[in-house]
């Protein structure tokens, strides 16, 4: 690509560089959910539309952007900005948990879904969150694991095979 | 693989054959949980080790397998050999739903889990044997649906994402 722009297209990689530079001037983080926005807060902590009653804890600004495609889910976010990873300096403090801290103390706060990846860095980012809640009054919940939508029994891997054994459900 | 046998290997199609029949002649099925089993009863049945509270109920042998490998249960089985597909003719006759309803009427059974595939006819073939054991005071249980191990929110379809959110679970 940037031979492309370089060779044959010089004016468009000048636009590019332009558009860049403006997205990076304009866009900083919502005060409330820490995900990006162009204004102060996002469109979706500004909506009266949405619950004030859960806060949804998410990875990044692309699964906040997943959900809201699903169209599941009618709370409020936080997004962490990443997951703890000690061996790459990232501790509490780089995810804002004290902002969230902060926010699930409001008052209109009933439940926490904490909704980081089922991977191992996912997984102890939510463990931290849920001991740092243990004096908390709220109720803490974390998204179902098991079988995908659409998954067979034959072709799973164990690790899934035995969540959803062990996590399995009265019908 | 035909051909290559044709010309170069009529000996190993002779030999592959002659296994073929061999199996088909040995192999038949369990006559307690209906997979395959060179024995009236097959290994699992006939073990003393296995818990006889619990019968997963599954779709085919291969899924059996699956399970047996994930090392994650300890109860007895009943394989369907299949699921219910009107269109494809199979109907709860085909499936010995009639051998499974025998097998639960028995004493010990205090749960099934119902773990055929979660694909429409899979969910269907599991409601269907929910309804039926609607009068039976047998725990009914369905494997946990959602994010499977490892799993990102980012790339996780839809129905999935919101499977998960429904069926989050308070920890």
């Amino acid at each position: 690509m940037a031979f492309h722009l370089l060779e044959r297209d010089r004016d468009g990689a000048r636009s590019i560089a332009d558009a860049l530079n403006e997205t990076l001037s304009k866009v900083t983080r919502c005060r409330r959910c820490n995900t990006f926005s162009e204004k102060e807060l996002c469109d979706i902590c500004a909506s009266p539309r949405r619950d004030p009653d859960t806060i949804c804890v998410l990875e990044t600004p692309a699964d906040l952007e997943s959900v809201e495609m699903a169209g599941v889910y009618r709370g409020m976010y936080f997004v962490l900005m990443g997951h703890l990873s000690p061996l790459d300096g990232i501790g509490p403090e780089e995810l804002a948990l004290d902002r969230l801290m902060e926010l699930i103390g409001e008052d209109s706060v009933k439940e926490v879904i904490l909704a980081s990846n089922l991977t191992a860095e996912g997984e102890a980012t939510a463990e931290y969150i849920h001991q740092l809640l243990a004096d908390h009054s709220v109720k803490v919940t974390r998204i179902a694991r098991g079988v995908p939508v659409g998954g067979e029994i034959e072709y799973l891997d164990h690790g899934t095979l035995s969540q959803a054994f062990a996590e399995r459900r009265i019908i």
